[in-house]
Protein backbone atom coordinates (compact mmCIF):
# COMPACT_ATOMS: atom_id res chain seq x y z
CA UNK A 1 0.00 0.00 0.00
CA UNK A 2 1.02 3.35 -0.82
CA UNK A 3 0.17 6.91 0.51
CA UNK A 4 1.27 10.47 -0.13
CA UNK A 5 1.04 12.94 1.68
CA UNK A 6 2.52 16.44 1.76
CA UNK A 7 3.39 18.83 4.77
CA UNK A 8 3.97 22.71 5.11
CA UNK A 9 6.49 23.88 6.98
CA UNK A 10 6.90 27.80 7.20
CA UNK A 11 10.51 28.64 7.53
CA UNK A 12 12.72 31.69 7.99
CA UNK A 13 15.21 30.11 5.59
CA UNK A 14 19.03 31.17 5.41
CA UNK A 15 19.55 27.66 6.87
CA UNK A 16 16.97 27.46 9.26
CA UNK A 17 16.90 24.18 11.01
CA UNK A 18 13.23 22.64 11.42
CA UNK A 19 12.49 19.24 13.73
CA UNK A 20 10.03 17.34 11.72
CA UNK A 21 10.11 14.14 13.25
CA UNK A 22 6.62 14.47 15.11
CA UNK A 23 4.61 15.37 11.95
CA UNK A 24 6.01 13.10 10.47
CA UNK A 25 5.00 10.23 13.07
CA UNK A 26 1.65 11.59 12.94
CA UNK A 27 1.10 11.11 9.35
CA UNK A 28 2.45 7.64 9.78
CA UNK A 29 0.11 6.74 13.06
CA UNK A 30 -3.00 7.95 10.89
CA UNK A 31 -1.58 5.84 7.60
CA UNK A 32 -2.60 2.68 9.97
CA UNK A 33 0.45 1.05 8.18
CA UNK A 34 2.91 -1.47 10.49
CA UNK A 35 6.08 -1.84 8.32
CA UNK A 36 7.90 -0.59 5.65
CA UNK A 37 9.00 2.65 4.27
CA UNK A 38 8.31 6.32 4.89
CA UNK A 39 10.32 8.67 1.57
CA UNK A 40 10.81 11.92 2.35
CA UNK A 41 11.35 14.06 -0.54
CA UNK A 42 11.48 17.98 -1.26
CA UNK A 43 10.00 19.37 -4.18
CA UNK A 44 11.82 21.91 -4.70
CA UNK A 45 16.22 23.16 -5.06
CA UNK A 46 17.01 25.12 -2.29
CA UNK A 47 16.66 22.61 0.82
CA UNK A 48 17.26 19.36 2.27
CA UNK A 49 15.98 16.66 4.65
CA UNK A 50 18.08 15.19 6.79
CA UNK A 51 18.79 13.53 10.39
CA UNK A 52 20.35 15.22 13.63
CA UNK A 53 20.62 15.68 16.76
CA UNK A 54 18.35 18.54 17.52
CA UNK A 55 20.44 20.51 20.00
CA UNK A 56 21.29 24.51 19.84
CA UNK A 57 25.21 23.43 19.67
CA UNK A 58 25.14 20.81 16.58
CA UNK A 59 22.31 23.32 15.12
CA UNK A 60 25.08 26.08 14.92
CA UNK A 61 27.72 23.64 14.01
CA UNK A 62 25.73 22.19 10.98
CA UNK A 63 25.15 25.96 9.74
CA UNK A 64 28.81 27.13 10.33
CA UNK A 65 29.78 23.44 8.22
CA UNK A 66 27.84 24.90 5.12
CA UNK A 67 28.64 28.17 5.65
CA UNK A 68 32.36 27.31 5.63
CA UNK A 69 31.77 24.45 2.66
CA UNK A 70 29.46 26.23 0.43
CA UNK A 71 29.70 30.09 1.56
CA UNK A 72 26.61 32.22 1.07
CA UNK A 73 28.06 34.88 -0.07
CA UNK A 74 30.48 33.29 -2.72
CA UNK A 75 30.37 33.94 -6.45
CA UNK A 76 27.91 32.03 -8.21
CA UNK A 77 27.14 31.96 -11.98
CA UNK A 78 23.38 31.36 -11.22
CA UNK A 79 23.66 35.02 -8.97
CA UNK A 80 24.99 36.96 -12.34
CA UNK A 81 22.67 35.29 -14.06
CA UNK A 82 19.61 34.87 -12.01
CA UNK A 83 20.17 38.14 -9.35
CA UNK A 84 18.49 35.99 -6.93
CA UNK A 85 21.23 35.61 -4.70
CA UNK A 86 20.94 32.12 -4.03
CA UNK A 87 22.95 29.64 -6.06
CA UNK A 88 24.66 29.08 -2.91
CA UNK A 89 21.34 27.42 -1.93
CA UNK A 90 20.84 25.72 -5.03
CA UNK A 91 24.53 23.98 -4.60
CA UNK A 92 24.13 22.93 -0.89
CA UNK A 93 20.68 21.58 -1.84
CA UNK A 94 22.32 19.34 -5.07
CA UNK A 95 25.12 18.36 -2.48
CA UNK A 96 22.72 17.15 0.61
CA UNK A 97 19.97 15.81 -1.72
CA UNK A 98 16.37 15.93 -1.96
CA UNK A 99 15.54 12.34 -0.16
CA UNK A 100 15.43 10.46 2.59
CA UNK A 101 14.00 6.99 3.22
CA UNK A 102 13.26 5.65 6.99
CA UNK A 103 12.25 2.76 7.89
CA UNK A 104 9.12 1.66 10.09
CA UNK A 105 8.09 -1.25 12.16
CA UNK A 106 5.24 -1.74 14.64
CA UNK A 107 4.06 1.41 12.84
CA UNK A 108 6.68 3.76 14.53
CA UNK A 109 9.90 5.04 12.82
CA UNK A 110 12.83 3.21 13.63
CA UNK A 111 15.43 6.45 14.73
CA UNK A 112 17.88 6.19 17.14
CA UNK A 113 17.23 7.50 20.66
CA UNK A 114 18.68 10.87 19.89
CA UNK A 115 18.20 11.07 16.41
CA UNK A 116 15.45 13.55 14.94
CA UNK A 117 14.36 14.68 10.54
CA UNK A 118 14.82 17.88 10.03
CA UNK A 119 14.42 20.25 7.24
CA UNK A 120 17.31 22.62 6.60
CA UNK A 121 16.19 25.08 4.29
CA UNK A 122 18.76 26.72 2.49
CA UNK A 123 17.04 29.46 0.51
CA UNK A 124 17.64 33.24 1.32
CA UNK A 125 14.37 34.37 2.67
CA UNK A 126 11.26 33.06 4.37
CA UNK A 127 8.98 30.13 2.74
CA UNK A 128 6.78 27.57 2.97
CA UNK A 129 8.38 24.75 3.06
CA UNK A 130 6.42 21.69 1.28
CA UNK A 131 7.55 17.93 1.84
CA UNK A 132 5.91 15.58 0.30
CA UNK A 133 5.56 12.11 2.53
CA UNK A 134 5.24 8.89 1.09
CA UNK A 135 4.56 5.85 3.21
CA UNK A 136 4.88 2.34 1.29
CA UNK A 137 4.40 -0.53 3.75
CA UNK A 138 2.04 -3.06 4.79
CA UNK B 1 4.65 -4.32 -8.51
CA UNK B 2 8.58 -4.03 -8.75
CA UNK B 3 9.84 -3.44 -12.63
CA UNK B 4 13.90 -2.68 -12.94
CA UNK B 5 14.98 -1.11 -15.73
CA UNK B 6 18.56 0.57 -17.02
CA UNK B 7 19.12 3.76 -18.87
CA UNK B 8 22.78 4.27 -20.43
CA UNK B 9 23.87 7.76 -21.09
CA UNK B 10 27.16 8.69 -22.76
CA UNK B 11 28.88 11.01 -20.92
CA UNK B 12 32.45 13.10 -21.59
CA UNK B 13 32.88 12.52 -17.48
CA UNK B 14 34.70 15.73 -15.82
CA UNK B 15 32.41 16.71 -13.71
CA UNK B 16 29.57 16.77 -16.46
CA UNK B 17 26.56 17.27 -15.42
CA UNK B 18 23.34 15.39 -17.56
CA UNK B 19 19.70 16.05 -17.51
CA UNK B 20 17.83 12.62 -17.19
CA UNK B 21 14.66 13.56 -16.17
CA UNK B 22 12.66 12.63 -19.10
CA UNK B 23 14.22 9.49 -19.80
CA UNK B 24 13.05 8.69 -16.18
CA UNK B 25 9.53 10.20 -16.81
CA UNK B 26 9.04 7.69 -20.28
CA UNK B 27 9.98 4.67 -18.36
CA UNK B 28 7.30 5.66 -15.42
CA UNK B 29 4.77 6.27 -18.32
CA UNK B 30 5.70 2.52 -19.15
CA UNK B 31 5.03 1.06 -16.13
CA UNK B 32 1.55 2.67 -16.06
CA UNK B 33 2.06 2.32 -12.27
CA UNK B 34 -0.04 4.91 -10.58
CA UNK B 35 1.78 5.91 -7.35
CA UNK B 36 4.92 5.07 -5.23
CA UNK B 37 8.76 5.59 -5.21
CA UNK B 38 11.37 5.31 -8.28
CA UNK B 39 14.79 4.20 -7.23
CA UNK B 40 17.38 6.41 -9.25
CA UNK B 41 20.76 3.76 -8.63
CA UNK B 42 24.26 3.71 -9.95
CA UNK B 43 26.24 0.60 -10.51
CA UNK B 44 29.67 2.34 -10.17
CA UNK B 45 32.22 4.60 -7.94
CA UNK B 46 33.03 8.01 -10.06
CA UNK B 47 29.36 9.81 -10.54
CA UNK B 48 25.98 10.09 -8.72
CA UNK B 49 22.22 10.91 -9.18
CA UNK B 50 20.92 14.04 -7.25
CA UNK B 51 18.51 17.03 -8.72
CA UNK B 52 19.08 20.32 -9.48
CA UNK B 53 17.39 23.27 -11.14
CA UNK B 54 19.66 22.65 -14.57
CA UNK B 55 20.54 26.14 -15.70
CA UNK B 56 23.97 27.08 -17.05
CA UNK B 57 24.56 29.27 -14.21
CA UNK B 58 23.95 26.47 -11.71
CA UNK B 59 25.62 23.94 -13.59
CA UNK B 60 29.23 25.48 -13.85
CA UNK B 61 28.61 26.87 -10.05
CA UNK B 62 27.84 22.83 -9.05
CA UNK B 63 31.28 21.90 -10.78
CA UNK B 64 33.29 24.85 -9.17
CA UNK B 65 32.03 23.68 -5.82
CA UNK B 66 32.65 20.37 -5.93
CA UNK B 67 36.48 20.71 -8.02
CA UNK B 68 36.85 23.64 -4.51
CA UNK B 69 35.97 20.95 -1.55
CA UNK B 70 37.60 17.63 -3.59
CA UNK B 71 40.10 18.81 -6.28
CA UNK B 72 40.41 16.53 -9.21
CA UNK B 73 44.51 17.09 -8.76
CA UNK B 74 44.97 16.69 -4.92
CA UNK B 75 47.29 13.84 -4.12
CA UNK B 76 45.22 10.65 -3.52
CA UNK B 77 46.29 7.47 -2.21
CA UNK B 78 44.25 5.63 -4.96
CA UNK B 79 45.98 7.30 -8.08
CA UNK B 80 49.54 6.47 -6.32
CA UNK B 81 48.35 2.68 -5.75
CA UNK B 82 46.20 2.12 -9.82
CA UNK B 83 47.64 5.38 -11.67
CA UNK B 84 44.14 6.03 -13.19
CA UNK B 85 43.91 9.29 -11.58
CA UNK B 86 40.25 9.24 -11.14
CA UNK B 87 40.79 9.39 -7.29
CA UNK B 88 39.08 12.71 -7.04
CA UNK B 89 36.16 11.07 -8.52
CA UNK B 90 35.91 7.90 -6.15
CA UNK B 91 35.35 9.96 -3.59
CA UNK B 92 33.08 12.75 -4.54
CA UNK B 93 30.88 9.80 -5.22
CA UNK B 94 30.91 8.68 -2.08
CA UNK B 95 30.38 11.73 -0.73
CA UNK B 96 27.35 12.10 -2.46
CA UNK B 97 25.78 8.98 -2.74
CA UNK B 98 24.66 6.54 -6.08
CA UNK B 99 21.30 6.43 -5.21
CA UNK B 100 18.07 8.90 -5.28
CA UNK B 101 14.76 8.09 -4.83
CA UNK B 102 11.54 10.34 -5.96
CA UNK B 103 7.91 10.20 -5.34
CA UNK B 104 5.54 9.79 -8.17
CA UNK B 105 1.16 10.46 -8.18
CA UNK B 106 -1.08 9.71 -11.03
CA UNK B 107 1.77 8.02 -12.74
CA UNK B 108 3.59 11.47 -12.30
CA UNK B 109 7.12 11.89 -10.86
CA UNK B 110 6.37 14.61 -7.78
CA UNK B 111 9.53 17.50 -8.64
CA UNK B 112 9.37 21.05 -8.08
CA UNK B 113 8.60 23.11 -10.99
CA UNK B 114 12.54 23.61 -12.07
CA UNK B 115 13.45 20.56 -10.39
CA UNK B 116 15.25 18.25 -12.63
CA UNK B 117 17.02 14.91 -12.23
CA UNK B 118 20.50 15.29 -13.34
CA UNK B 119 23.65 12.60 -13.52
CA UNK B 120 27.16 13.94 -12.69
CA UNK B 121 29.81 11.58 -14.19
CA UNK B 122 33.38 12.64 -12.38
CA UNK B 123 35.25 10.39 -13.88
CA UNK B 124 38.54 11.42 -16.19
CA UNK B 125 37.20 10.03 -19.41
CA UNK B 126 34.26 9.80 -21.52
CA UNK B 127 31.54 6.50 -20.58
CA UNK B 128 28.31 5.21 -21.08
CA UNK B 129 26.68 5.55 -17.76
CA UNK B 130 24.80 3.01 -16.75
CA UNK B 131 21.88 3.82 -14.13
CA UNK B 132 18.94 1.59 -12.85
CA UNK B 133 15.72 2.60 -12.78
CA UNK B 134 13.86 0.58 -10.21
CA UNK B 135 10.04 1.36 -10.51
CA UNK B 136 7.96 0.22 -6.94
CA UNK B 137 3.96 1.13 -6.44
CA UNK B 138 0.90 0.17 -7.36
CA UNK C 1 6.57 -7.71 1.55
CA UNK C 2 8.65 -6.40 3.69
CA UNK C 3 11.61 -7.90 5.94
CA UNK C 4 13.20 -5.77 8.36
CA UNK C 5 16.13 -6.81 10.01
CA UNK C 6 19.62 -5.32 11.70
CA UNK C 7 23.11 -5.94 11.60
CA UNK C 8 25.92 -4.90 14.39
CA UNK C 9 29.41 -3.92 13.31
CA UNK C 10 31.87 -3.46 15.96
CA UNK C 11 34.16 -0.70 14.74
CA UNK C 12 37.07 1.33 15.94
CA UNK C 13 35.29 4.55 15.32
CA UNK C 14 37.79 7.39 14.21
CA UNK C 15 36.06 7.15 10.89
CA UNK C 16 36.96 3.42 10.14
CA UNK C 17 35.42 2.24 6.72
CA UNK C 18 33.73 -0.97 7.04
CA UNK C 19 32.42 -3.20 4.41
CA UNK C 20 28.96 -4.67 4.27
CA UNK C 21 28.33 -6.26 0.92
CA UNK C 22 28.65 -9.47 2.10
CA UNK C 23 26.43 -9.69 5.35
CA UNK C 24 23.46 -7.59 3.67
CA UNK C 25 23.61 -9.98 0.74
CA UNK C 26 23.32 -13.02 3.08
CA UNK C 27 20.33 -11.20 4.87
CA UNK C 28 18.80 -10.61 0.92
CA UNK C 29 19.83 -14.68 0.36
CA UNK C 30 17.54 -15.44 3.68
CA UNK C 31 14.94 -13.32 2.55
CA UNK C 32 14.04 -15.36 -0.88
CA UNK C 33 12.74 -12.28 -2.13
CA UNK C 34 13.52 -11.67 -6.00
CA UNK C 35 13.26 -7.89 -6.79
CA UNK C 36 12.54 -5.08 -4.73
CA UNK C 37 15.04 -2.23 -2.83
CA UNK C 38 16.99 -2.80 0.21
CA UNK C 39 16.88 0.34 2.55
CA UNK C 40 20.00 0.75 4.59
CA UNK C 41 19.38 3.00 7.66
CA UNK C 42 21.68 3.92 11.19
CA UNK C 43 19.40 5.00 14.11
CA UNK C 44 21.79 6.67 15.20
CA UNK C 45 24.08 10.26 14.34
CA UNK C 46 27.57 9.72 13.75
CA UNK C 47 28.16 7.47 10.88
CA UNK C 48 26.86 6.59 7.23
CA UNK C 49 26.46 4.65 4.76
CA UNK C 50 27.36 4.97 1.30
CA UNK C 51 29.09 2.81 -1.47
CA UNK C 52 33.19 2.82 -2.03
CA UNK C 53 35.53 0.95 -4.25
CA UNK C 54 37.05 -0.93 -1.04
CA UNK C 55 40.33 -1.02 -1.76
CA UNK C 56 43.07 0.51 0.99
CA UNK C 57 44.03 3.72 -1.07
CA UNK C 58 40.73 4.93 -1.35
CA UNK C 59 39.70 3.79 2.69
CA UNK C 60 42.99 6.69 3.57
CA UNK C 61 40.98 9.29 0.92
CA UNK C 62 38.20 9.08 1.88
CA UNK C 63 39.06 9.48 5.35
CA UNK C 64 41.28 12.51 4.49
CA UNK C 65 38.82 14.14 2.66
CA UNK C 66 36.14 14.13 5.57
CA UNK C 67 38.79 15.04 7.73
CA UNK C 68 40.14 18.16 5.12
CA UNK C 69 35.92 19.25 5.19
CA UNK C 70 34.96 18.58 8.40
CA UNK C 71 37.94 18.79 10.36
CA UNK C 72 37.53 16.42 13.65
CA UNK C 73 39.28 18.87 15.88
CA UNK C 74 37.89 22.49 14.63
CA UNK C 75 35.53 24.14 17.29
CA UNK C 76 32.22 22.70 17.86
CA UNK C 77 29.48 24.24 19.97
CA UNK C 78 28.35 20.50 20.64
CA UNK C 79 31.62 19.91 22.26
CA UNK C 80 31.53 23.01 24.35
CA UNK C 81 28.08 21.92 25.76
CA UNK C 82 28.25 18.36 26.17
CA UNK C 83 32.02 17.58 26.45
CA UNK C 84 32.20 14.46 24.39
CA UNK C 85 34.20 15.57 21.64
CA UNK C 86 32.75 14.19 19.05
CA UNK C 87 30.72 16.97 17.10
CA UNK C 88 32.45 16.72 13.72
CA UNK C 89 31.17 13.07 13.89
CA UNK C 90 27.53 14.68 14.25
CA UNK C 91 28.25 17.28 11.45
CA UNK C 92 29.68 14.77 9.08
CA UNK C 93 26.53 12.65 9.61
CA UNK C 94 23.85 14.48 8.65
CA UNK C 95 25.69 15.70 5.55
CA UNK C 96 26.73 12.17 4.26
CA UNK C 97 22.94 10.90 5.74
CA UNK C 98 22.18 7.92 7.42
CA UNK C 99 20.25 6.07 4.55
CA UNK C 100 21.20 4.47 1.15
CA UNK C 101 18.79 1.95 -0.67
CA UNK C 102 19.77 -0.55 -3.14
CA UNK C 103 17.94 -2.33 -6.12
CA UNK C 104 18.12 -5.91 -6.48
CA UNK C 105 16.91 -8.17 -9.11
CA UNK C 106 17.25 -11.90 -8.71
CA UNK C 107 17.27 -12.44 -5.36
CA UNK C 108 21.19 -10.64 -6.24
CA UNK C 109 22.22 -6.89 -5.11
CA UNK C 110 22.94 -4.64 -7.95
CA UNK C 111 26.21 -3.28 -7.59
CA UNK C 112 29.20 -2.29 -10.21
CA UNK C 113 32.09 -4.74 -9.99
CA UNK C 114 33.86 -3.16 -7.72
CA UNK C 115 31.17 -1.38 -5.51
CA UNK C 116 30.79 -2.43 -2.20
CA UNK C 117 28.28 -1.29 0.47
CA UNK C 118 30.36 0.60 3.54
CA UNK C 119 29.76 1.59 6.54
CA UNK C 120 31.75 4.93 8.10
CA UNK C 121 31.59 5.17 11.66
CA UNK C 122 32.85 8.56 12.99
CA UNK C 123 32.75 8.51 16.40
CA UNK C 124 35.50 9.10 18.33
CA UNK C 125 35.35 5.92 20.39
CA UNK C 126 34.98 2.35 19.51
CA UNK C 127 31.14 0.82 19.26
CA UNK C 128 29.23 -1.36 18.19
CA UNK C 129 27.27 0.22 15.03
CA UNK C 130 23.68 -1.00 14.57
CA UNK C 131 23.00 -1.10 10.70
CA UNK C 132 18.52 -1.32 10.00
CA UNK C 133 18.21 -3.77 7.04
CA UNK C 134 14.95 -3.34 5.24
CA UNK C 135 14.02 -5.97 2.47
CA UNK C 136 11.03 -4.76 0.37
CA UNK C 137 10.03 -6.58 -2.56
CA UNK C 138 8.14 -9.28 -4.42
Amino acid sequence: MVITRELVFPTSGHSEVVKITDKVAELLAESALKRGMVLLFIPGNTAIVTTLEFEPGLVADVKNAWEKLVPSHGDYEHNLRWGDGNGYAHVRSSFGGPSLVVPFEDGKLILGTWQDLVLIDFDNRPRDRRIIVQIMGE
